[in-house]
């Protein structure tokens, strides 16, 4: 039975992945065109022009509107957490989702400045909740396994995760969302980050493992051995990224990368958060480099290694503020740069409306 | 009279100066603080939390609300245009003006995005403009005089100039904005901007000059040399800013050096656009170091000086997206992120309130 479960999700992966389509070159050269004809130099808007032109290609609309956007953060627990990898106890992967409930944390004050929604989906939190409102349940397992010993997941529960994020991407393309994020909580998870960065670009564990949420040198060193450990004992095949993520990866980062698989078939563009968030883009791009036009990069966080990520990844983050909280925080700045991308698009006058003089081409 | 008049400014600028104070450590310890308790490893939204602190020490209040955000664009002519430094034609400067009342440019678009409101005020035009809703009609003069040939400002316009941009700090104080951005619009404007910045800081001509809004390298090449042309006529004195500013200088860049000499003394945070918003800041941070606390780094333009005057005033630019347009474009969405900062302060849950363990200090 797991085993037919597994093969038809393994079918509804290589689906998922075939219908995700090469941007069309025709409606960057219609976005120029607009943009071009706007009052202002050409180009002098920059990063904004170059993102107006992406977002056009992607929604393929010339003129597109973003009504709604929506922030899924995935929850879920890491049993590497017991090596002690992390500055907090475990406990408050559970607390913080209740924080995020109740609208408390960063995400929440982030997201309503932006004016985005979130949407809190427990993937894999070592905790039984109540029903709430605003909690998506969705738990594949309590946590991982501890991949300094093991691996994280069996391949079927991977896949399962993975369905968890298709399964969002559809509440996202049903609500009509215009721009989405990708959001993560879950104590230990730069862990498994690092991890799959390691294993899908072969750099040294000690050039890609920084601090997480705050841990001193001691536990630094620590973090970079158990990692190595956990890359020895389970030694994943980089030409297999489910193989990467199962025995090294996270629920939520599988998570993560169903989401962006799903969102990229249904041409919804997707800003993608900091490490944790990257990690699972990574993911995602390991398993069809089509997906890479559909991201948007966030930010640049201080974890040493999100610069390789997005280079393996070729997208240039949006925002360098030294973010390093994640819960789809840095997604929520970004959102909002992207929406004004669009915005100049759509609102500014062309030369011709108002009367300006256009300069030397 | 003239004398007079000069010598009134002239110690009314004294005065305006002698009244800014410099921030006080015990608002930063209070906001750092309240930034340790709120549920997030410490000091995990990196800038967002060192721009929350300083904030807080310049408005003085431990949780601080922006009700209102105002950007000031100050518009004004350039004799220099005439050397061919611009891409534009100098009629640009009026048609833009017009732009802008209209709500036709980008400012008016990003500032919409941002929920800031648009001043824009004529401080230097060479057109003359029948009154319209929207703008404040403060021309000292029918713009500059050619810098390659002579001064640009007598030393009273300049006064006279920077008065306006006082006039339009008593605006914002009156209205209690709590966040405001400066912005400009000239037609050749990146001239001066770049002979300020030599003549502030020493540095060749050609390491501070670029393409303003679009030139090619014939036009650069003109550019360098007009530049030098203007510091050697005018041999503008670098311990005197206001001589800097009147023989080399811009109006719009006057009223902008004003605007914010103005406002640190009303202790009103002030966002600082681009390559000539930055200019006029240089120019206050040059008469009053103490400036330099109440200013806030929008972006980092292509323009190749920009980087040295954000090192002259001591600033980290808060956002890097290629942006080279002005208007206040860089500063409103810079708003943006100054705005979530504060959010962050004041809407956050502390770890008590949410029931979330601390992790190690």
């Amino acid at each position: 039975m797991e085993d037919l479960k597994e093969m038809g999700l393994e079918k509804e992966l290589k689906e998922r992945l075939s219908t995700i389509q090469p941007l069309k070159k025709e409606f960057f050269d219609q976005a120029q065109k607009r943009l071009d004809q706007l009052t202002k130099p050409r180009g002098s808007l920059g990063q904004l022009e170059e993102i107006a032109k992406r977002y056009v290609a992607i929604v393929e609309e010339v003129h597109p509107l973003i009504r709604r956007k929506i922030i899924y953060t995935f929850a879920g627990d890491h049993g590497v957490a017991a090596e002690g990898v992390s500055a907090y106890p475990k406990d408050v992967t559970p607390q913080m989702v209740y924080n995020f409930i109740r609208g408390g944390a960063a995400i929440n004050v982030l997201a309503g400045h932006v004016n985005a929604e979130v949407v809190v989906i427990d993937i894999g939190v070592d905790h039984v909740f109540e029903p709430m409102e605003g909690l998506v349940g969705r738990k594949v397992a309590r946590g991982t396994g501890n991949i300094a010993r093991g691996p994280a997941m069996s391949r079927e529960q991977a896949l399962r995760a993975i369905s968890v994020g298709w399964e969002m991407a559809d509440h996202a393309k049903n609500r009509k969302a215009g721009l989405v994020g990708t959001g993560d909580m879950g104590i230990g998870n730069t862990t498994p980050s690092s991890a799959i960065l390691a294993a899908l670009t072969g750099l040294p564990v000690n050039q890609v493992t920084h601090r997480g949420t705050g841990i001193d040198d001691l536990g630094l060193g620590r973090k970079v051995q158990t990692i190595e450990k956990a890359l020895e004992i389970n030694s994943p095949n980089p030409r297999d990224p489910l193989d990467v993520l199962a025995k090294v990866g996270g629920l939520e980062i599988a998570g993560i990368a169903g989401f962006i698989i799903g969102c990229a078939g249904y041409r919804v563009p997707v800003v993608v958060d900091g490490f944790i968030s990257t990690a699972g883009a990574m993911i995602a791009v390991a398993l069809n480099t089509r997906v890479r036009d559909y991201l948007f990069a966030a930010h640049k966080s201080v974890e040493v290694g999100h610069q390789f990520m997005w280079e393996y990844i070729g997208q240039k983050p949006i925002l360098d503020l030294s973010l390093r909280l994640g819960e789809g925080t840095g997604a929520a700045l970004a959102m909002s740069v992207i929406e004004a991308s669009v915005k100049v698009l759509n609102e500014m006058a062309t030369f011709s409306e108002a009367g300006v003089s256009e300069g030397k081409k």
